[in-house]
């Protein structure tokens, strides 16, 4: 069955999961949803990435409503029969900008915060759709603090400067965030990333990529939201090329395995996450993970396993500007033998 | 002019840089020399990995000679005119096994030690030429513990067991460790990587990359070592397939610029290097390397340069078991406009 979901007042909630949240949509494993995912930085450029409908969510959500986190959510999605112990599998299969303009926020939680003056700054990014690429359009300094998610920015305000001129990125859209409930009483910030899913920040989580959510509630209650068009590994000013997106994606109910972080897998390659205050301690979850994986779905040994990651499994820096930091290890699909049998993971 | 570099006793030194070390070679910029890389680890599968000439290295070297670090290098090859502040440009043309096999040792010093219930076990590759991929012939648990670089490992001592039956991994062949001597007195151990170079252990660094390294001795005294033919980011297990590469590169002096740290650059990329103990600093140190190169080369401002690095660059972790720790971080060249001159940079 194919379900629409809007991005409404009654459709969203700002800055936290939440186990108690009445469902936006029920539906069954196998459903089609086309949702919308609203960026909670439209302010940075409300002329050119706000339309009534989303200036309605901004102007419906109180400021202090918006917490603990700061990510405008769509949601949450109740699958029938999801206990906690499944598996729900999400296969992304569309993400198309809503319109042409996103926003990258360099923020005090950034990286680099100390290094660049102690200074917030925008930089507004435009999609040309024929090549693929973004590229810059102007920047200014944010006034003040981003201590308020979803602030508006007004026009004449700030000084826009031209930035980044004839630089043109690749334009790769993804979910910064989207997971399931946690099993905890009350909000849940949106902003560190874990078994449930949450701001993973992996750009690869976009069209074409299938990801994995341990479920901890009944009906999962699955929520998307912080889109990007554009990331780096690693995330370091803070903020991606924030955009709204609208996403299409079928949600299957596995209860045949279990994983125990968030996996994902794209055409070519296994993707598990590693999370942790420390990245050195991020590294080791990923490494265990991936191990994990190895020994218990392609039934190597844990010797073999270690070998084969060692020679020819990637880590990378998925973000250190959530909280808590990612670590991804990357294993290729294609090194495998092919199956016997037809199952699938 | 075109030199050949062979490994002989006299022509290498074990796991060491040494601004005092007589030269093996003396070149000139723009020459072209092919030299063996020969691996510390030959003496995992002697049979497969050694001949007379390797034997003779072995041999010759004592073991208490082989110190403070554990890599078997070729070198140092003294650069006519080269001086501290200046770069060696390394431009790594081919790179070819010397024989069809090599090892992986799963190490006390890697990531999982513990969590394989302290072992040290021994994988041993053979390269399948036609189809560029490597598979596991054979593994044993290696007797005692690996504390002497070049152990040999007797036949007959060890109960070999099948591996990793039917999977193949990639052969991508490059240089764990290349540099040039550090300004200190003595003995510089060869394992962890810094401003030098050295043990990067970064898989990019193959045929095809260019390397640029800070100049720190009169000559510079550029020593390679420890060929790999296969690793990934991470080198989880403390090796990666570990086997003997021919190497041809031309070394260029470079005096028109100067960059902190190593700087790799293949044909689709930027990649420069942080170090540290902590993975933390590490990426910290590559984040401010990258800025400053597209500050510096790039002639970004620091704004600009920092919002495009979280937009598009991404951040790998290059090695975790080296003592100091490696994160390298990417930036695609592609996404540049074209340069007004022909200028290189």
């Amino acid at each position: 069955m194919f379900h629409e979901l809007q991005a409404t007042p009654s459709t969203v909630h700002w800055g936290y999961f939440d186990a108690g949240l009445k469902p936006a949509l029920r539906i069954k494993s196998g459903d089609i949803i086309r949702a919308e995912a609203v960026t909670h930085q439209a302010g940075d450029a409300p002329e050119l990435m706000m339309d009534d409908a989303v200036r309605l969510l901004y102007s419906s959500i109180p400021e202090d409503d918006r917490n603990p986190g700061v990510h405008l959510m769509t949601g949450p999605i109740y699958v029938e029969d999801a206990q906690s112990g499944d598996m729900l599998e999400v296969r992304y299969l569309q993400m198309l900008p809503r319109f042409r303009y996103g926003t990258n926020l360099a923020a005090h939680w950034g990286l680099l915060y100390k290094e660049m003056g102690e200074k917030e700054r925008v930089t507004i990014y435009k999609i040309d759709p024929d090549y693929n690429t973004a590229r810059a359009l102007y920047a200014y300094n944010f006034p003040g603090k981003y201590t308020v998610p979803g602030k508006i920015t007004k026009r004449g305000t700030c000084t826009c400067e031209p930035a980044l001129n004839g630089v043109r990125v690749p334009v790769r859209p993804h979910l910064g965030t989207a997971g399931v409930a946690p099993d905890a009483m009350g909000r849940v910030s949106t902003v560190p990333p874990g078994a449930h899913g949450g701001n993973i920040d992996n750009w690869r989580i976009g069209a074409g990529a299938t990801m994995y959510y341990p479920v901890a509630v009944p009906g999962a209650l699955f929520s998307i939201g912080d889109p990007h068009i554009s990331q780096g590994d690693g995330e370091i000013s803070g903020t991606a090329i924030e955009a709204s997106l609208n996403v299409i994606f079928q949600i299957v109910l596995r209860k045949d395995f279990h994983f125990p972080s968030p996996l994902l897998e794209t055409p070519d390659t296994w993707i598990v996450h590693g999370f942790d205050d420390d990245l050195d301690v991020a590294m080791k979850n990923a490494a265990k993970d991936m191990l994990h994986l190895l020994v218990d779905k392609h039934n190597l040994s844990q010797d073999d396993a270690y070998s084969l990651m060692s020679i020819s499994s990637d880590f990378g820096v998925t973000q250190v500007v959530d909280g808590r930091q990612g670590v991804h290890c990357k294993m290729q699909r294609g090194i495998f033998p092919p199956k016997d049998t037809d199952e699938e993971i």
